[in-house]
């Protein structure tokens, strides 16, 4: 079945809405968060954990799966989904954000990214067309243009140069598909201006894509104008579609993208903050290693329903952070994933009761 | 309840037999394989996981737990099933073999064992009366006596002083025992020699522990040597009590021990060669790092019935493996910990219908 994205209703007071995606892998209720599994595995979790945390998609990494173990090795294999033991929907990102970090290991050329290899060095040119070969290879649900990512700062001239490749490659993209099962999203480019934004989008939109992100945010800018660009160009992105803010963010980041109009998000802030001690509440933060939870029987977060949350003290999740267990990453990450899910699933409530708005404001701590 | 043991039923062609512990967090149907839980988990293991692999008993190490976070801080928690979510029963070691392995960091005197601590160099002095406080505020179900580990080699009159030690240690531990609930069990020193382990055991014995172990054995000697000692020595040890050969071993080691009569064993073999990517089968053990399994589309083992076995690709977990994953180490382990419980399960199996001595020759490959 192809891929189908229903409204279900818009907030009252903001513009944020309910929606649901319908995949091959099954449905996403929308706004989603999506955590990162950037090497066929969301770190340190089994894939029934992610799925008991409430996660109903996934996101994978390209340049990563491409390198290691290969995308044509995962196909012969069945697939990404067999593969890793994940049968809900995946996304897949299109590399270019991956290879655009190599900072200096790359060079962009108008017919796709020159770069080597984090792994070994060795030498390789993502075009396009393969960057849809690799996620059609992968079976990915929802595939990703390539796209150029304007770092930030950019002068405007060099903003409108690679926002127009991105304009390129989403042609060229879309022409490579193959698949009418897989999904694919077109990406809005423009860096901190509003008016290269609105460029982008004028290019991108009308290609018709299954769904429309904004790409080229959260690379350093400051918060003010992340938002800016977040609360100017989401309601411009066409409505019927899924919009998806790429690699955003904290809980506050994601309420606000909500209440404009964004459906989804994938960051590494919850897993990575996990694994470095830094467990999410509603409240105060709880950074395990403190001492003062050395003899704290309480869990992270009482009003948590993690496995966590329902077994282990503060005090355990101490020991085994400071005794270096594997156990402390499993544990510390059901929990920051659950906390992200829950907030997802008390957002999609209050759109429900059209207290959008009202949730926003108590969250600005 | 005390601790009890029933003796179920004996082997008819080997000294191999079938029983039942019985504890204050459950039964323990021996022979018993440990998992070992050094610091209050097995590495990379939930609870959860490690009941569902069939193991009805786990161990942990007082010498790091006395450490970090610190038996009274572990008491105040509510004890040590609680603090690390297990309810099954937990055997907790003295501390001394721990202590034994620090080498050149301990030094052993008529009261006790002077030690500096591998993590941060601080002095400590553990004392027979010591080793069952900490045990008693741990809350171990089973519980060991103060130790001197003799090492190998060790010259006769080295080793029967070290047995001596260990007699008048453990008459110490007795003393010092105030919880009716818990089981202590004695330890039979004398090394390589069997007229000095026949000594150890005469002065053992008389104390009526709830249990019997065979102490050091497997710290460097020629596994002939460790045949021939558990051989001779454990029919002589108490048929009423169970009979416990520490850190011991591979699924042979194991094997010929229960042909013997041994009725339990730790070991961190199976969760230590996870986390090195050595994968037990029945067959050929798989080394999972080797470039054969890149594209291998099968499980470890086609007859094992673990999660990992059920959900995963040798292709796939080499891929974790070499991409550094945690989730590496959390599959292989569960692999691993399954295969050995298998192993019990089937050691138990063959005993209940006669034929140990029959499974045993069909072990040695």
């Amino acid at each position: 079945m192809p891929f189908q994205f229903n409204l279900k209703k818009q907030d009252m007071g903001t513009s944020a809405r309910l929606g649901e995606m319908v995949t091959p892998h099954g449905i996403v209720h929308t706004p989603a968060f999506m955590p990162v599994g950037t090497q066929g595995t969301v770190k340190s979790m089994l894939p029934e954990e992610i799925r008991n945390c409430g996660a109903e998609i996934i996101l994978s990494n390209t340049y990563h799966l491409y390198l290691r173990p290969g995308h044509e090795t995962v196909k012969k294999l069945g697939g990404l989904h067999k593969f890793m033991h994940w049968p809900g929907p995946i996304l897949t990102d299109s590399g270019g954000f991956q290879v655009y970090s190599l900072g200096a290991l790359r060079k962009i050329t108008p017919d796709g990214v020159m770069f080597r290899s984090h792994i070994d060095g060795s030498r390789h040119f993502l075009t396009p067309q393969q960057a849809i070969e690799i996620q059609e290879a992968l079976g990915a649900d929802i595939m990703m243009c390539l796209d150029e990512c304007t770092p930030y700062p950019a002068t405007p001239s060099q903003t409108e140069k690679s926002l127009n490749l991105t304009a390129k490659w989403a042609q060229q993209c879309k022409n490579a598909k193959t698949n009418s099962e897989q999904a694919l999203f077109g990406i809005v480019q423009g860096g901190s201006y509003l008016d290269l934004r609105q460029q982008s989008l004028d290019q991108i939109a009308p290609l018709n894509f299954d769904g429309y992100a904004l790409g080229g945010v959260s690379v350093g800018e400051p918060k003010d104008i992340m938002y800016k660009i977040t609360e100017s160009i989401t309601p411009l992105l066409p409505g019927h579609k899924p919009r998806y803010l790429m690699g955003v963010g904290t809980p506050e980041d994601i309420v606000f993208a909500v209440s404009c109009g964004i459906d989804m998000f994938d960051c590494v802030i919850p897993t990575r903050c996990a694994r470095h001690g830094l467990l999410f509440t509603n409240s105060e933060n709880v950074v395990i290693k403190n001492a003062r939870w050395r003899e704290d029987n309480n869990p992270i977060d009482e009003n948590c329903d993690c496995y966590t949350c329902k077994n282990y003290s503060r005090a355990y999740l101490r020991h085994l952070y400071f005794a270096g267990e594997i156990l402390a990453m499993v544990l510390n990450t059901i929990h920051n994933i659950r906390h992200y899910m829950r907030l997802m699933e008390d957002i999609r409530t209050a759109i429900s009761e059209n207290r959008l708005g009202e949730f926003k404001k108590s969250f600005n701590k």
